[in-house]
């Protein structure tokens, strides 16, 4: 790593949630990783550092992906005419029952890892299989990349095929802890999240055993919650002394508080379950992409927002079908305008400003100071060209900005740093 | 042009509104621009003639916009965070307005047809704007392209600023036929359309006028309907007198019967307004990307297709920011999906097949024989290259197809044939 260097080009990051700054032809410094501010001009102190001159480029903190399955780009883009259960048994549960086998692993996860390094993610939190070794040739390959990551082996005892099913929970339990063993502080850029899979997969031992390894190693925790409404009804009988999907979770101490969590999608939360995911600091991975392929819903981001929950984005891959947080930032504002046309009007669709926040500093706050360029963040940047994407008139560099949210891919990008390293 | 010629490759086309026939390894056949038909192996009339070998990739028929305007190409991608008659008044009208600068509008315009070029897109339906001279540079500029359109010059006298209204519907019917003189006959490409652009826009003396020269000159007509809420109760204003917005079109003439029409939007029809677009074949063109951009809603097009009322995709640039017609078959799934979800699970959402059949055969219905591979079709199609979506386990090609229609950008199209000439 360059201890310290600079970066010269057209600036934007969030300032707020609802504020994106744009700053032409100014300076980024980075220091030991991490972001030194923004400056009109070099200042002197920094003068004779190494400088990337990415004059009439465009530069935005890396994006954030803030739930994945990295097992499931293998079938992105294909057979989605059906929703979340059906789409579970038919499609997922048998590709991923492939990961058992190694040389198959490693080679989708290649694939998978490949593309969302040439992509604009530099973090991701990452589901991978039930599968402990897989998981970590997974880890390997994500730290090679320098993306950082969280990655989650997951743990499921029940309600899916006899050959993606963990025996028991103590089994479950078991290669849990030898998977933690193996990866626990082997790797610079990428650890582990605790990873049940979601609710009907999980017996109630299983999540009490799982609890206790989050006490044990203070591990972070990633799931899903409230996405389709066949789902949420199917959660509900499977866990009668719950009053909402959420305290399922957190009756196992597995929902926010000292245990940082993501829960994905988020998209049918009662009153109760918002409370009590505000109160606990769940973040909340909204997947659009996702939750409108599997004609899940569209869920309530305005809401999350106006009560000052934690919110990014994620492309929810295969559910999705691009790792793009680009378009997630695209289709999180797509949504959200027909959110607000056909179902609540009083929620007013999300702005431009707003979704780039969602998809840098919001997902970003998971990981710590990240997704900004404020003085204090770790250093992630993209540097992005946008000369092909034609105009006959004049465009300021928010402009320029919208465009690549809206029009951008792979070929745009030129130039990434992940924690002040150039990837 | 090549007379004959054969292409091998893998050959996918729709067969059926829900069914896309998928041949691999076979070849297609064209003799003086008419596909002769799909065949397992070249038959020995043919042996001899020009073959492109394209094993191994995906041929499919070219793909039809049906309604796009070409003047807004240059502000696509930006400021959509407003609903229609906003979004008009604050880009559409300015922009269009420059129009009027012969300079610019090449520029523009040389802009937005090298895009068409470089995409899948082999027909369309195109507004320019009021100005006859800058209309006739962009029908200039698809002829050399050798994409087949038809352009429509706008017509405009009413509820737009100064410099972009019609002084006066004698004024407009003048410039219209000044425009037709100049243009009829002149092109092999490229053919003139009548363009009324929409009610709000267009007096009832200007309705009167271009039914006449419609019936004088037997044109096509292309326009918008029932797009946004307030548009029609605006349209309900200015004409007290129709049951519905098309009726203010059919009381002129100028929806369907005798005069082919095409109507965009088509969000939010009355049955009374289905029945008349039923009994003209008004052509409906679904732009399903611009209807969410400006948050107007989700056309029920399963009620269209079940009707048997032709039906096709329109990217309408700039409501939609991207001239793409593959994405606007994801986004015509993805849309139908939420519309069973939010608004009337009565109605299925569309399926790849059904999208694919849209974005090719039913579109190009409006322009012949046009977007299918069946024996006296006019042959245009695509050839792709889609091995850098990969993958680590075997794809059907119907797989890959569908792929090809969520994930494909202009990097894949490796070959396009437009009536029987190599682009």
């Amino acid at each position: 790593m360059e201890k310290t260097f600079a970066l010269r080009g057209d600036i934007c990051y969030s300032k707020a949630r609802d504020c994106i700054e744009c700053i032409e032809d100014s300076w980024l410094v980075c220091e030991q990783g991490i972001n030194q501010g923004v400056f009109k001009q070099l200042p002197d102190k920094y003068q004779g550092v190494k400088v990337y001159d990415y004059r009439r480029h465009i530069i935005t903190p890396g994006l954030v992906d803030l739930h994945v399955h990295a097992p499931q780009y293998s079938f992105r883009a294909l057979n989605m005419d059906m929703e979340l259960i059906e789409w579970l048994n038919t499609n997922t549960f048998p590709e991923e029952a492939k990961y058992v086998d190694l040389e198959y692993a490693k080679r989708a996860y290649e694939l998978f890892v490949r593309d969302l390094s040439i992509g604009a993610t530099t973090r991701a939190a990452v589901f991978a299989t039930l599968h402990v070794e897989s998981t970590e040739i997974l880890m390997d390959l994500l730290e090679e990349s320098g993306i950082r990551a969280v990655v989650g082996k997951v743990n499921m005892d029940r309600n899916s095929p006899d050959n993606l099913r963990e025996a028991s929970a103590v089994r479950s339990e078991a290669d849990t802890r030898r998977w933690l063993e193996s990866v626990l502080g082997k790797y610079q850029h990428v650890a582990p999240i605790l990873t049940p899979r979601f609710i009907p997969s999980c017996t109630d031992e299983l999540m009490a055993r799982l609890a206790n390894i989050q006490r044990e190693y203070h591990l972070p925790v990633q799931s899903h919650l409230s996405e389709n409404p066949g789902e949420i009804r199917w959660v509900e009988e499977l866990c009668p002394d719950t009053n909402c999907y959420g305290e399922a979770y957190d009756k196992y101490g597995l929902f926010g508080g000292d245990c940082p969590t993501i829960m994905a999608h988020c998209v049918y939360p009662s009153q109760m379950e918002i409370a009590l995911m505000k109160e606990r600091g769940v973040f909340i991975a909204h997947c659009p992409q996702s939750n409108t392929n599997l004609s899940s819903g569209i869920a309530p981001i305005r809401t999350y927002l106006d009560n000052h929950m934690p919110v990014g984005l994620g492309s929810d891959v295969a559910g999705g079908f691009m790792t793009s947080i680009f378009r997630a930032m695209a289709d999180a504002i797509q949504v959200s305008k027909l959110r607000w046309r056909l179902v609540d009007d009083s929620l007013k669709p999300l702005t431009v400003d707003e979704a780039f926040y969602l998809g840098t500093k919001g997902g970003g706050a998971f990981f710590g100071k990240v997704g900004s360029f404020e003085k204090g963040y770790e250093f992630d940047a993209l540097v992005l060209d946008d000369s092909n994407l034609s105009h006959p008139q004049q465009l300021s560099v928010k402009q320029r900005l919208e465009r690549l949210i809206y029009l951008s891919d792979d070929r745009n990008i030129i130039g990434k740093f992940i924690f002040g390293k150039k990837i």
